[in-house]
């Protein structure tokens, strides 16, 4: 059984926080860290804390330029390649749950460096290191709505490769790699919620695939993508 | 918190067996169910049952004639527009956990309505029905790996609309309108596996949206579908 815990009482964050202390905190009342378990945490903290907010009256100018390309304009809606390589509207430039009007907040520029700075710090503290994902919403060809999906992480892998596994007869499975890191972050989205003010979760008792994985592995390379 | 067990002890399923009954057996022995619960059962038990089995040397042939539309094709990879407008490859034909070499799965031909018919044979049961979501693997549009999504769903809604909602600062929510229904199938993928060969889970403690909806909403409208 897989359990999800929303993360709650961490206050409104801001540039230069602990973050992993007040998500420490947060662990800490919900019993601390057992081996295994994931901690998810949205974006807009890691972000906050770490500074990567903007004062502007352009929002579309700090998008096409945090843009590495943009694949679809439709007037203000524009759905871009950021530095990192994901595809998502308006480059991860968000306007609300900011600090007042005018203000932007943006991607982190290393997201897998702040899941791996949370992890180690959580580890100090707990003895144990857990998976870390650090998550956004992004939406999707064809699909209406959104969903989270990991754009940073460590400690574990975002994909689990079945390849070489047989079906219960013994044929080879078809879509045989799996996004678990993408389905982590969506698990944990249904108890963070952004109306909710909760930007983080413990999710306990999936064994995630182990070693030491990027978010970026999650990214179609250009010769597979077919929607460019 | 959000509880997902997997449904494990199902047998492999023949056309014409009682699905129903069979997912009812292993609610049972996890406990039974509770007001709020969520099913979410594997697409591949659900068409099996249904006869959505057919015996074939083209697969090809197979997938072109279930397609409403080819949206990419390279060699023998098909990006296809099903009758129900989802987007997936091979108009989710698929040839693992078949009765045998020459065999295929189909979708279900209406999949909010195989949903429906669990939703009620559990209830007559358990006297509670739950929401009930069936799932299949998608791959995305720019990013590896595939992702359990919902294509059929019963006694919920499949979108959570925020649209109104503020942020802590008042501010309107971007990104407002978020498919927990993928969410949840994703999840459940997390405890069922395709090798591990569990069709279903469990899904406790979260409040879905409420209504009578239908995965169709999850299609994105051609209007607004910037990659035919």
């Amino acid at each position: 059984m897989i359990e999800i815990r929303p993360l709650e009482g961490i206050p409104e964050v801001r540039p230069g926080d602990d973050l992993a202390a007040l998500i420490g905190d947060a662990v800490e009342r919900v019993g601390g860290l057992e081996p295994g378990d994931v901690l998810v945490v949205s974006q807009k903290v890691v972000s906050k804390t770490e500074g990567r907010l903007e004062q502007t009256r352009d929002r579309m100018a700090v998008i096409l330029r945090e843009a590495r390309a943009v694949r679809r304009r439709r007037g203000d809606f524009v759905i871009a390649e950021t530095e990192h390589g994901f595809v998502c509207a308006s480059a991860g430039v968000d306007r609300s749950n900011t600090p007042g009007d005018d203000w932007v907040v943006l991607l982190p520029r290393d997201p897998d460096a702040s899941a791996a700075a949370l992890r180690h710090g959580l580890a100090a503290r707990f003895g144990s290191a857990p998976g870390v994902i650090v998550t956004d919403s992004f939406g999707r060809a064809w699909r209406q709505g959104t969903t989270d999906v990991a754009i940073g992480l460590a400690g574990m892998r975002p994909l689990l490769d079945l390849r070489g596994e047989k079906d219960s007869r013994g044929r080879p499975l078809e879509a045989t790699v799996i996004a678990v890191a993408d389905e982590l972050a969506g698990a944990a989205e249904l108890v963070m919620g952004k109306a909710r003010g909760v930007p983080a979760a413990l999710i306990r008792g999936y064994a995630a695939p182990e070693g030491e994985g990027s978010a970026r592995e999650l990214v179609m390379p250009p010769e597979r993508d077919l929607f460019p």
